[in-house]
């Protein structure tokens, strides 16, 4: 494979940059720039050597080369890493010398492709390592980090391997069709793993939803009456002026967004429209987009003034799968309310958006979130892998049917093999180009 | 010292990004956070090593280590060079982590300070990292190079330890005041000093403005009558539409400044307001404008129409010093002009900016350009330097004159003094936290 070269640090000018060579011939190609007391060449691995980038005698640089060999090294080739002074122009001319000498600008996601290729991870691994680094939370870092350490790998190839064993067997007595009698594949525990993989499959699948709202923010519909001060609350959430607030009902039109990061969990605020009957049609479109994002919010805040309001009931409570946090706002009009948390043991919080006095919900919004996340299970949070699992949740149901119906050995691998492949498929032990490419484009350059 | 640290690569999200610790403690306190095969403290320097970083049982990242040991550091004390995935929330997480061990947020350059203070650089160098790092051309990399690498400081701290001896040898003959007869200095050699070092101090001071164009952009201003197509030439050269193009005579008021880098050489150009008579109170102020602009202009290309046009004269020469190249716009109008460069021997030259012909103008201006930089000597690009270089210049000048006049060891001592001072001061052989504050704070973090 050709030698390819990208800078790896953040766009921009920094104090120091790093430009990475990877392939074959990268340590001699960075020798043809590198002027230091010793070659790369005779540089051990894993050492750094400082130097000079110079070519045809104008020097470009004073840098620090680490070397790696292979397979010690992230792509699993030999790799070197250049420091540089953080200019724009440094960082860039280093870049088109290395072209010039006969590297090749890496294409984004081309170096964990390597890694990929060279067998140093699975594809779930290299797909973890775009979500670290795209990571903006504890429960997001937490997630990928765990990924890219192989938990959802090590979770399915252990199921894939055992099925893999049942399969072949089963294969071989098509192999021996005219000896119907034979049966290399015990059919009860068959069944057993069946059922064993059915279930892990199906916790896999209920975990995605978890997984996901770690990566995207857990979907939290602050809804209620108008006026009850629900473009306040997000705002005081916030801790800035997203929502424009005024006295006037109906104010808030719009479904606004924004994201907060809590103890270490990224939520997804959605501000909606005042519930209510009105004649504006924009307003009731603003309103029919409140009652959807109700129904997709894992969490909703119902906001209500302090005077008796009704809970949520009829049409309201209408396709609403989340939990609701009930919160009266506005406390700092009655005196003599405690902040203090839930009272008498529900879910009744008091609040004052406009005095900033909101720790009671801060607190109840972590606690639910961290009360969906086991963080110790395998979660799946990538859309890809939810797809595959899903296809192989649904070959294994097949393949249970057809083991309660005595079905024949021809149709039952046809069932293993579907979710053989498409277990394979989130591994990448099954792979294609077009998979690959789709995965590899939404890498940053440079990793 | 206490130990500090810092992100040390540009800001934002990147494939991988690097965390600079540096100090006595380094390698204890970043061993507290690191699980590695082997700690960093059991890493031999220049050595890099593969890990992960951990907290109370809290993985953050997985990361690779570079030891550095003093004195073989950038610092002269010891370094660990963390390089760990390019997440902003791990890179922010990482740093707070190591200020909770115990680390010191760095401070805008202090890792550079820090080289300084150990004598890993004089200050003339540790000024060129922060050029270098802002770099944005070839002539301002070799500048700052040529800096880095201790061409002033080797240039003043040559003369500096001759004038030295000189000093001493005279406040010699002072401690032996009541023996008039004794010279040890030798008045003649010291003359021939003096004329050498006023000779050089001379040099460097004119090699300012030449240095200074180089980091700041040689000035080009485009002057000439209303609707001569300045703006369309400005636009043309950039390759954009920078400056407001129309048929209307004076659309352009204000100055139009933008750079340009042509052959490895920033160029500053500044588009004027066409120089006509008016009564429009604005467009005289952008006329004034245009004057001081041409006045302080190291360039001035002066654009005219086909038809034969005055050269400049009178009133539109006063004050101006640099190098005027006429130029003929709008030949696409006349047909069988050659574009090809001047025109009988002399500076006339023909264009079309409208067509984007403008190659002879562009390589007229690198040509003056390079004319006026001769990047082999030793060239001031610091108004720092300059300024003390030019007191140095002052002192030298009365020491001359004090040789010419015969006066007095004492009196001649005091110029010295005052010379060896200056000198001083543009290296860093005498400072003050004051001077020192001010030129760390210009530098960015983590440098």
């Amino acid at each position: 494979m050709n030698t390819i070269c990208a800078i790896s640090t953040a766009y921009g000018t920094g104090g120091i940059a790093i430009i990475r060579v990877s392939g074959e011939a990268s340590i001699a190609l960075v020798d043809t720039l590198f002027k230091g007391r010793v070659s790369l060449a005779d540089t051990p691995a894993n050492t750094v050597r400082y130097g000079q980038i110079v070519r045809s005698g104008e020097v470009l640089d004073e840098v620090l080369c680490s070397v790696f060999r292979a397979p010690h090294s992230f792509t699993g080739e030999d790799t070197v890493e250049i420091a540089c002074h953080g200019s724009v122009y440094i960082q860039q001319t280093l870049l088109q010398w290395l072209i010039d000498a006969g590297c090749k600008a890496a294409e984004p996601g081309e170096f964990t492709r390597r890694a990929f290729l060279n067998g140093k991870m699975d594809l779930t691994q290299a797909e973890a390592v775009a979500d670290l680094i795209a990571a903006q939370s504890k429960a997001e870092k937490d997630l990928a980090l765990s990924q890219l350490r192989g938990s959802v790998s090590t979770e399915l190839a252990n199921l894939r391997e055992r099925l893999l064993h049942f399969t072949s067997l089963i294969e071989l007595e098509l192999d021996f069709a005219d000896h119907e009698e034979l049966e290399f594949a015990d059919r009860t525990e068959l069944k057993d793993l069946a059922s064993e993989i059915e279930t892990k499959l199906a916790a896999l699948m209920t975990s995605f939803r978890t997984g996901n709202a770690i990566r995207n923010g857990i979907p939290v519909a602050i809804i209620g009456a108008p006026n009850v001060g629900k473009s306040t609350l997000l705002n005081a959430l916030l801790g800035e002026q997203r929502a424009i607030v005024s006295d006037i009902q109906g104010t808030t039109r719009d479904t606004v967004e924004d994201t907060l990061i809590l103890d270490g969990i990224l939520f997804r605020l959605i501000d909606t429209a005042g519930l209510r009957e009105t004649n504006d049609t924009i307003e009731n479109m603003g309103i029919e987009r409140s009652r959807k994002a109700a129904q997709k919010a894992q969490i909703i805040i119902y906001l209500k003034e302090p005077n008796p309001s009704p809970s949520l009931k009829g049409r309201e409570l209408e396709g609403i799968h989340g939990t609701i946090i009930e919160v009266v706002n506005k406390c700092d009009l009655i005196p003599g309310v405690s902040l203090q948390g839930e009272t008498n043991g529900s879910r009744l919080l008091h609040i004052s958006a406009k005095n900033n006095d909101i720790e009671p919900l801060k607190q109840e919004l972590v606690r639910i979130a961290k009360t969906s996340m086991d963080t110790s299970a395998v979660m799946l949070s990538n859309a890809r892998h939810y797809e595959a699992v899903t296809r192989a949740h649904e070959a294994i149901e097949r393949v249970q049917e057809g083991l309660n119906e005595d079905l024949s050995g021809e149709l039952l691998s046809m069932d293993l093999n579907d979710c053989l492949n498409a277990l394979g498929e989130v591994t990448g032990q099954i792979t294609n180009s077009e998979v690959l490419a789709n995965i590899f484009s939404k890498f940053c350059i440079g990793k």
